[in-house]
């Protein structure tokens, strides 16, 4: 937090209602003013943004730093992370607590939060529930009640690791909703790509383009399909992440349409890259673009910006996890070992500006709806994240929609060796980040300062549950007098 | 407009986007403060709200006040229409001009303005298109440029009157798009209209029973498809007037599922009433629920109500248009003569207050978007209206949740004879409305002022606009190099 | 069989393909003539059909004879149920073995061939798979090879008791396609059930209205889909039993328009009774009509029928599993007791005939495909059974459309104490039925004979397992080289 | 006819119900035998058809031979048009007589049918209906009772020619459900046509990259729908001629999930080819593929295809229509004035089954369904067309389906200058084809002979109209009494 004031001067802000000229003024990490032609204080910043959009900053809803997995750890840590993040215009991150089978939750979220204080930007956490018993039932109250966690995140894939059962799921998405937290699923069925990595292994295919095969379309669909049955039948709203093929994203869509609260969120990786990177016949270039879900067909990708357009999919994230080609090789001679993950915190801004704005699917504001504003009144950050309003925090990004870059590697902030947006040119990237109304990236120039980020605490009871309370109360069924 | 201050105290605010604890100060017709505790200027009026919610005065998207049509005039003339409105918490109307075939559309609109000077809230035109022609042509430009017209209507019912060919919805649509303007359909196909009519009258259906029977959910939802097809092909976006079929609901999401930028209206009417009133033996009761298209079997409701929840249907209105039992009578012998029209201005809000918030089908935020923010948003008059938010229109209504009422003809300020909400009990009504800052109904009375309405001009290139004309540019194909 | 020739004379040859007037002359239990105006044989008994139809004798693919459930065992065993099946047309059903949790395959095979020996009918097995292990996979080899079995069913419901988890179905389905046999899925989400039983009393809800609240459309259509992805990953052809939602029936239609070989059954009792049933204030009456998946809202009956109609529902069935009123009473005071199971084997045809083909909803050509013709093609008794042709088994109908009947337990030939369609009337029963060419129903006399029914072996792959084995052999994926 | 009696010995005779092993005798025009170990009347010629299927010859139900469009004449006569089917296994054609506007429906229908008298295969014919009035409402009448006619035929395409408004579609449909006849349609909507081609020619494009762009997909799926929901609406059949896109083909399967009675025609040509070739530079290649609707996207391919597995697209077709070089050049300059049309009617069965049965997509007897026995049904021809059995026209084909061929316009019997399927190599070919129980085409030679061929008299009501007269019957409203 600074107490340097800070005007944005000439620019557009973007909201997700609405776009409209006016300048913007930060004092103490907040937004103070928002309105035309004000005064700059005495001594304060002043950033031109003349031709330019002022736009909340990005939240990504879905990121793995310092992540141990598969037996190794994710090159970036929350500070490299949250550094990339803000460098691309990302503000916020919401990371994830994984508890091994059997730890008790309050010790893996108390080895995160240790974790997660290097960070340079806001963050918060989404839990796992990776195994049932009193314990969890428990925990999961205090993490609500005292932590403010308000969301749990399901494997349904991973078996013999941290994968659910319909048992485990059923359990905790009725203690979710009894305590205003919204469960997420990732979204596979665990059983069969089990069943499928051993058959792929025994045709002979061993190498990455293994990887795909074992987890189609189908796998996805139908594990998102059984969550938001559960869900539906519980009357809780649900979460699925990483929505990557369009019978998933059909599923949402269906879901939604006999009036269930279903949210879905895209990883930017799968708006634009497709599945031709397994068939590389580079090992170190296939198994980098190694994640689950994988990269699919083009066809799938005009179905997720479909579902964004349409309003059926809602946020964007990335998943991002970065082992480098050194992890990655791991998997040589067995696909299944190549840790999964892939970058793109930074980058996740520009390729969907480039993609969805310049393309005319999506205007400013939905750009600021599925970058921000959704992530946050879904996980109940809003308006103090999500919103150029006065009292919101100072999380703020100048957008250049003119200037260009080409995304490499190479330039990239976050510690991993590998940009899967590699040579792509996009046209719109951030000019400046401010976070807690400090300028930390300026025409290139990144100003972070380790440990300045702060944990969110996010109240349960969102939106989405005032609804739901009056239905279930309502549709509390009645005994037959006989 | 006055210039006394009034202080809305205690209440909580609603706005689509979030709901939230606030005082609202309103004065020269605007609101000047949204905040905690704000202090009462001297000699401000305030308003008690405590245990009560302040949103955007509604806005009703779809009247006809003071109608000419099937040789007669609808009872409510533009003050008794707004004033019922204002009583019912709905701060502003667009209206329809809809000239004769062959008549100037700059003649149509004169009489048209002339007749609704005497509202008592503001208002706003849409302008029908009924048939086509080079002055047709440029009169559109004329009254998008000059007049602050953004939206044109296509009739594609009433045969040998005011219908559209699809030449003409062709031409008209593409002229809109031109001008940055939002056609609209009211979606029946005519010709199967008017071969129904015919049989079922040969089958010695003659009473208000046959009305229904002439226009199944297939003549609507044929007709929506059509109108969806070519505004897809020509890259314009479409609004559906009176959506009352799951049939055209389920064309509305599909074509949204393809990234297809169409919106959907649904009548308060529709969302509670079915198509039994039809079958009454008293040929008044009937013929007074003759509109177009009718009620419709229950579970079209369900489609209706889910649809506003998914998000593929977007403003509610009424079709506000009353004729009473003498006029009615006309079609005593011959249903197809029976003019059409029903009221319901004043009662829109409590009904779907009641029928989508207290069920839980709707959050009240959902409510103001559905009421009150979309309608603004897509005619391009938000934030002006639509919206508590400092600088915007001080049109708004302090609404008791608690409060209920009965309605019923004898009690509403509407001229029309009949109320097709009679004897509903709902709780959920409006304690007070203000329009340009002014209590106009307050605890059941109701102070309006002839005349003290305002012709809301609306630009042309609303929001939608700015995507499409980029979707456009890119679209363009390239011959080939032969 | 019976060596005495019998003519059927002047009816109307009703087929799935079409209908065509002709009489049919069968001897030695086969059909050895059909033809315009065939001569009697010496001796032959003649039938007259004028003014009737002749159509293949219906085939029940789901009745559960002489059952031991829940504690209990059927009323009706394998004498009973088919003299009932032979009087209302059916002459020949697939039943069910069903091994309890590690009982061998072979074993309880054994046990059901035995019980069977008593049918009056021809009669077949499905065998369900409740468990896995080597001696399962290995059981199934033998009962496809050597037992002239090729289907295998699938409980997904009844938690601690027959309920397969993912990995059985996963293992059972690959092991299936292996041995060219087809896969069958009682859908209904297990878990759910369990948890919504439990809730379900925790509310108080004890008496048999609970049994349909705790299995809601929601938990069948995610079995269903869940089943069906599984299928298509493993490029296994599957058949639903009792699809009784509309839900569920989407899901069959959304597989087969991807082109997945997708089948469903449809029971005579979710045609046409509703949910209603359960909240009739008589313990006996509404706990009679406990089956699983229970009887539904009306607007699911309009989605059976349609579906059957457009042809993504394939058989129609009767589950026939007749417990008495002593025995339902097991569940007074604890729903989740009462033994499930309804009859309905006699009536099927004559409730399908009357609400299908009296209604246009059918040809006759369309009935004899779901009630007879579709089930001997999917399970592989075609044209043995379900045509009227020279060669086939003279299993056959006659038709009389015009006579009337009112269904009731008092004249029903099962040995229920109940029947689910009491009190209707339907136009269209038999006036004679043929097994093996003998009359063994003629104008309300039943002259069955004990044991005459003979044991129908199947062949595996059938019909569609031709077209899946090609695409098997081309989708093989190939290892990239690197 | 020939009273040679001909056996067939060894093949697999295929049918739609079934394939099985079986001799297939046939004598004066008729099959009379078919059966195992038939024995040879002496004299017969025996066709040897060991490994190979014998399947009822291929009926195409949508060619035109010798048509006289946009001011030319195809290069196929009838003569040379039905060789061309014969050599490929297809031994029937239903064409189209095409009345100009005003003209008398007879007069065109005369000229026709002596057109057609050099047909060397069986024939019959739609009928169009380019216009309305009292003449062609009576003229119906007597093709329908007097020609054997049950077929009619809508061009919603082709503004300012033989383009129907929805006044006579509706008012033919009519007619046809009054005479038992199926209407048909050419689903594109010319209005949308119309303008796009005046469009697209403004920007520039004029060649034949022009033409699939003034004909998206969006313009044939609206008007599918809209003929579907008229036939709904008035309760009669539908038959949708050459879909060739997703949308289409989902508008159908909708339609028919509803349970109506709608049907589906795709061609083989937009089964395989895309629409890359209106994009190849030589003019000649390009304007060789101008028919409509155009080739289209990849991703149409498999929604056809897909729909003819699940059954709700039904027949193939080819729209056989030569213009050859000389004719198309009269559209340079101007894609618009392109004559449309493309030949087919001998590579369809090969195409169809290399594509759909050696892929998997379809069984043996699903491939005789969709190119032979449905339509065979859906006209009216059934059991004398289509079907294998005793007492149908010995119209075969003996099909090997390890024989390979490449298709080429070099090898084809078609007068016409150019192959759409040029170059493709296929596996499955005729090597007999029987008409009337000849030898017509036996291992590459061509026996035909010039007006063997029979005019085939379709009789109206076929099984489709029982079903839906009984429905209208009970669908009938009733008046309310007051």
């Amino acid at each position: 937090m600074s107490s340097t004031p800070l005007l944005i001067r000439g620019g557009t802000v973007v909201n997700a209602d609405r776009a409209f000229r006016a300048d913007v003024l930060c004092q103490d990490g907040l937004i103070v003013a928002v309105g035309e032609s004000l005064e700059a204080p005495p001594g304060a910043t002043v950033v031109d943004a003349g031709g330019q959009y002022v736009m909340p900053g990005g939240i990504d809803p879905h990121t793995h730093m310092q992540l141990p997995f598969m037996g190794t750890v994710t090159r970036d840590d929350f500070f490299s992370g949250t550094a990339a993040a803000l460098a691309g215009g990302t503000t916020s991150i919401i990371d994830f607590v994984i508890p091994d089978p059997q730890q008790p939750l309050m010790d893996a979220y108390k080895t995160w939060r240790g974790w997660a204080e290097k960070s340079c930007a806001d963050y918060g956490f989404h839990v796992a529930i990776t195994w049932w018993g009193d314990s969890v039932h428990a925990d999961m109250g205090t993490l609500v009640r005292e932590e403010g966690i308000n969301s749990f995140k399901h494997f349904m894939a991973y078996k013999n690791a941290i994968m659910c059962d319909d048992e485990t799921l059923v359990n905790s998405f009725r203690r979710a909703l009894e305590l205003g937290a919204m469960p997420t699923v990732h979204a596979e069925n665990g059983e069969l790509v089990f069943l499928l990595q051993q058959e792929i292994k025994k045709q002979g295919i061993t190498g990455p383009e293994g990887h795909p095969l074992s987890r189609p379309p189908a796998v996805e669909a139908e594990a998102a399909q059984r969550a938001i049955a559960i869900a539906d039948v519980l009357k809780v709203p649900i979460y699925v992440v990483h929505v990557s093929c369009a019978e998933a994203a059909e599923a949402i869509a269906r879901a939604r349409a006999q009036g269930q609260r279903v949210y879905g969120e895209v990883l930017a990786g799968h708006l634009v890259v497709d599945d031709s990177v397994y068939r590389d016949p580079r090992y170190d270039f296939a198994a980098a673009h190694v994640m689950s879900p994988p990269f699919r067909e083009k066809r799938h990708q005009r179905a997720l910006w479909q579902g964004l357009q349409a309003g059926h999919l809602h946020t964007t994230a990335t998943d991002h996890c970065t082992f480098c080609a050194e992890q990655k090789a791991a998997g040589l001679g067995d696909f299944s070992k190549i840790p999964n993950g892939a970058g793109g915190v930074e980058e996740r801004l520009a390729v969907i500006w480039d993609e969805g704005v310049n393309t005319g699917r999506l205007t400013p504001s939905e750009f600021v709806a599925i970058t921000s504003a959704n992530a946050a009144k879904l996980f109940n950050l809003y308006p103090r994240k999500g919103c150029v309003a006065v009292g919101a925090d100072a999380d703020l990004v100048v957008w250049d929609p003119s200037a260009t870059k080409t995304l490499s590697v190479k330039t990239q902030h976050s510690l991993g060796d590998f940009n899967v947006f590699e040579g792509r040119t996009v046209t719109g990237v951030p000019s400046h980040t401010l976070s807690q109304g400090r300028l930390v990236y300026a025409q290139g120039d990144l100003r972070v300062e380790r440990g300045s980020g702060r944990y969110l605490k996010r109240p349960a009871f969102g939106p989405t549950f005032d609804a739901l309370g009056r239905q279930a109360a309502l549709a509390q069924p009645r005994a037959v007098t006989r």
